[in-house]
């Protein structure tokens, strides 16, 4: 009998190719598909998952899984990570019976679609039904694959976006957090009000130099155009492969700043799936370990290097030389100020760094009730008012302003949210040890030099693919798992000193 | 039971999907993709092509396809036509054996690259070996088609891209072309010479001039930009879907009139795919009929209509306006002089309309004589000379300039040359039966105004898809089968009168 685990990375690399090819179409389509090629490309896509589904859950497939697990003495450390990793993906994929699969996909087009209208109109009522039959086939899903797996329902869903996290991990990081942002969000504020006022510079700024200064600033951090582009698009993203990454933004005559920082944060992501481990392409294990972690390359580039006073320092010249800028309004201390503005707001797409976390708890906790059954979907109005005015001291007037205002839960992504809190939180411990590893590193950026930066993260970081978890790479990177004390260390440096 | 058919349909809408996402993916390859991302590309490529061929040669299909055989009398024409386009592919991917395609495939590709040396140093015996070696393989391919379908062996290769078209057909016709063309080309020449010399435009046309009035020419045409693109790449081609067709050319700062009819003639191509069926979309009745048909739209833009004095009248003014070109080589009679230029040249991708059947004729008679086993390869390069000197009057002085010039048979592709002309034939045929019905349609060109052109086309060309084999469609449309004086006329109006 021939051996299972070689059988099992052929199948799975061809899985992986079908995948990629959806990845470039989609990147297509959102990038430069003319609006009459919709129709056939839902069809070719929705052609690509249905193969690639057929693929994972072959029969054969959980044969040879079976097979390989006795094999398992045989395999190196990358090929047993790798072979849980495909474990993991086959009963994900096999878990749930395919009437309720049908069933999720048909309720969450419908949900969305009206969504889009009840957001507009801020008609909670409206969507409360459709929401609500989305919800009760999540909280179905969750139960089928909590026994499968072993788990919560929460964190059932959760293993989805954070292989082996557990919601009890994530409630006592947040807990924390959540103890701390109220008083340092009044301080930062506070000193705010006290320091000069930001002067935004006067525009307009032509789109081609943005552009320009947009594609000089991802080289600086490593990117490499004979492995990628820059396009736009209506919502700004990372997509393409590891060795052909597409990366989109949007751009605005009249400010360039978010515009810049977009790209870098989408550079970020870049230049994680850049430096995934090349040995290990098109296999499980060679391919992002979470959405947190990948939010923590993101921000680990916008967040801690690129909005650093160091990097400002090196990019204040290069824009007033960009764009012909004169006077105060391009001095270095001007553009840190604009960049590191804190401000209560009721929308979490436009928080800044300092309130993006409350945003992030409060769904956080208002989706682990409604899973677990404890809040109901007609409560959830008053209870985000609520959770807000404890977390941010504001309340939203009216549901377009609160919990209307994202597409997760109509999209039934339930348990994805505590990503991004997680990955700012990373972020800022990875560059934490790498500043102790690496000392040069802050007067590297303070010259626009990303090597020493990026150097550390390819090598404790990027390299490992999912070799690991997200658990043990941080510990292994950084010397202990994941705590909430280096980010709030690096929330009163920057803020509150 | 449940019927046969249906289930053909599911399953072959399904294979066209995993095609026309690959048709995408291969545009963005030689259009935007950065030259880093090519071995991936290749492998989803690949992968892909190997699914596709999976689901065509899937056991079931065949027994679908007795079964179906069957229900014929409950089908209606286009269902029925549909069955028989079904089991033409199934029959070519499944009647050869594995080893054979793993075979021809090794030896194209061992053969295509060093091709690319072997005309650059015109070196014909370094490439003898390899050629050798890819004929062998497709005369055997040619044998086992042929005892598949009842066919000659050439019958069989020529169907994969001139369904129902028989090489006897073929013979006679360009029998007839090859007696009036030496005699043609001399009077053509001798006319051209007694006439005022053309003078080309002084230049340079900047590139972003030349394209808008591109983009410009082909709305006039009739391209939806809401259905399609125009982009750059090394070899112009026609790429895409039906509903989001890619039109790739390239620029040149130095001259704007090949680029110009090079847009023009890619846009023919996209008319006919736009034009296909709507209601056939993902079928292979929906599809394009045969390689000859498509070359003939596209020639029919570029070689009937464009370069129609009624339509040089209008670019004229319109090309002086666009680059502020003055005097008299910006007349209509000196660029339709241009565009009309009679030259007796080696090399068939740079011939004129007036001398290209002749290159075309060649490898036809050679490629045939080879397939027969009437030819050894040894004696092409003679074979050729002798050829050429017999129907264009001139002798290339290498093989570089001669039978090293295409691609094709390093390729593997034989009987593929023929469709070049066909199709020239067919286009001529068409707008000579066209202008008939609507005797408008010199007029309207004159006005820039291609809808009475495209009307007629989309109802009697596009619109039938693959209803029929292309002498039913070309005796439908014109009412006889591809008549050589038709094109004999044609060349005879425009270059002796």
């Amino acid at each position: 009998m021939t051996a299972a685990y070689p059988e099992l990375e052929t199948r799975f690399k061809r899985i992986a190719l079908v995948r990629e090819a959806s990845s470039v179409l989609e990147w297509d389509r959102d990038a430069l598909m003319p609006s009459g090629g919709s129709a056939a490309r839902t069809e070719q896509l929705a052609t690509l998952q249905v193969l690639a589904h057929q693929m994972v859950t072959d029969p054969a497939i959980g044969d040879l899984i079976a097979r390989a697990g006795q094999e398992q003495s045989r395999l190196d450390l990358w090929q047993n990570a790798n072979l849980r990793r495909m474990t993991r993906q086959w009963r994900h994929a096999t878990c749930l019976p395919a009437d309720l699969v049908e069933a999720l996909s048909r309720a969450t087009s419908e949900c969305e679609m009206r969504w889009r209208s009840a957001r507009a109109a801020s008609d909670f009522k409206g969507l409360l039904p459709l929401l609500q039959r989305v919800l009760d086939l999540v909280r179905e899903s969750a139960s089928v694959k909590a026994a499968a797996f072993g788990l919560s329902p929460y964190d059932a869903l959760l293993d989805e976006s954070e292989p082996d996290t557990r919601s009890a991990d994530i409630a006592a990081l947040f807990d924390s957090l959540a103890a701390f942002l109220p008083g340092f969000i009044d301080a930062a504020l506070e000193r705010q009000a006290r320091a000069p006022a930001a002067t935004p510079p006067a525009g307009p700024f032509p789109v081609a130099k943005q552009e320009a200064l947009a594609r000089r600033l991802m080289q600086a951090v490593g990117f490499d155009f004979a492995h990628g582009r820059l396009d736009t698009s209506a919502h700004p993203f990372c997509g393409g492969v590891p060795d052909d990454v597409r990366l989109t933004t949007r751009w605005e005559e009249s400010d360039f700043m978010p515009g810049l920082m977009g790209v870098l944060h989408e550079t970020g992501h870049a230049m994680y799936e850049r430096g995934l481990p090349q040995a290990w392409r098109h296999q499980p294990v060679g391919h992002a370990l979470s959405t947190s972690l990948h939010e923590s390359q993101s921000l680990l580039v916008e967040m801690q290097a690129c909005r650093s006073r160091e990097f400002i320092a090196f990019l204040a010249p290069l824009a007033a030389q960009t764009f012909g800028g004169e006077g105060p309004a391009w001095s270095a201390d001007n553009l840190y100020r604009i960049y590191t503005k804190v401000e209560r707001s009721f929308i979490r797409v436009d928080a800044d760094e300092a309130t993006y976390p409350a945003h992030v708890i409060l769904r956080y906790r208002l989706e682990s009730a409604m899973i677990a059954g404890d809040l109901k979907l007609a409560d959830l109005p008053g209870a985000w008012a609520e959770e807000m005015q404890r977390l941010l001291g504001i309340t939203p007037p009216d549901d377009r302003r609160g919990c209307l205002q994202d597409i997760h839960w109509p999209l039934g992504a339930w348990a994805y949210f505590p990503s991004y809190t997680l990955g700012a939180m990373t972020a800022a411990q990875f560059i934490d040890a790498a500043r102790r590893a690496v000392p040069g590193i802050p007067d590297a950026l303070a010259r626009g030099d990303f090597a020493p930066l990026m150097g550390w993260l390819r090598a404790n970081v990027h390299s490992q693919g999912s070799s690991l978890s997200a658990r043990e790479l941080i510990t292994a990177a950084t010397g202990k798992p994941l705590d909430p004390e280096i980010y709030k260390r690096h929330l009163t440096q920057r803020y509150l000193t």
